[in-house]
């Protein structure tokens, strides 16, 4: 099937120590951050980079970091690597820097560097699932992105990567 | 910056008239698919391809179909016209055809033949928010992706994209 090109419109810059996650957007698509401000939350979409290799798109299956001797397909989990590895975060917006193209996130799971493919507003009745079935091993996690930090933050947490 | 490139995992198949939702994988990527059934909702990644073409591709605001008078940036709505026309789904898993590579879905917002780019599950501590701060225009909408089909069907409800 015919190839899909694509072309980053920023990056992420990451300065953990500082705790400051920025999506930077090149000059010709800062217009598109019109009016950004007015959502609390935005879904991020970017390129695992790393992961870009004929090696790695070709990974279909992979032991669960989370699930003890449990195998997924990678349409079944959200390994980084997979046949086009675009990444989804959903992201608190912390503030919007128009002039600058800088949109400031609570946090984002993507290292400094990371091409920037898309941004769009996150929307309850598009992205908010009242009721959800996840497998047994993911019975004890949170059940909201809000409780994501805590949980992950203590030790021996699991990745979702 | 560099151009990146990918191939699509299969296409959308729809007939309306039917009530299908279909996720087509090719073979060569089948495997992909395993324990998907174990989750409940999916988050399926597709290409606009109606929107593929260098004019669309540099609209970067629009006028809100919703918000009579109101303009918002691309990456302030969900268009499906914006610089990477990349569309993002969360649709509920009806049944998996692993042999097939079929994924019946209960509803997806794509037209027949949309290249498919990715699937992920539905996880609630990446992808559920408790709270999520929008603009006004959208207060009188529901906050639960299960409350769309009746929303939107109503006579003269508007459309996100």
């Amino acid at each position: 099937m015919q190839k899909i090109e694509m072309r980053p419109i920023g990056r992420v810059v990451v300065d953990e120590a500082a705790g400051n996650y920025v999506l930077e957007i090149d000059p010709e698509y800062r217009e598109g951050l019109l009016s950004l401000e007015t959502f609390g939350r935005v879904q991020v979409f970017w390129w695992a980079h790393g992961m870009d290799d004929p090696g790695m798109r070709s990974i279909l299956t992979c032991e669960l970091p989370y699930a003890r001797g449990k195998r997924a397909g990678v349409f079944a989990c959200r390994a980084e690597y997979r046949p086009n590895p675009i990444a989804l975060t959903a992201c608190g917006i912390v503030k919007v820097d128009h002039e600058a193209g800088r949109v400031m996130l609570d946090y984002i799971d993507a290292v400094d560097g990371t091409p920037l493919l898309d941004v769009k507003p996150y929307i309850p009745v598009c992205d908010r699932a009242r009721e959800s079935t996840v497998p047994e091993w993911f019975r004890e996690w949170p059940e909201w992105i809000e409780d994501a930090g805590a949980f992950f933050a203590a030790e021996g947490a699991p990745e979702t990567n």
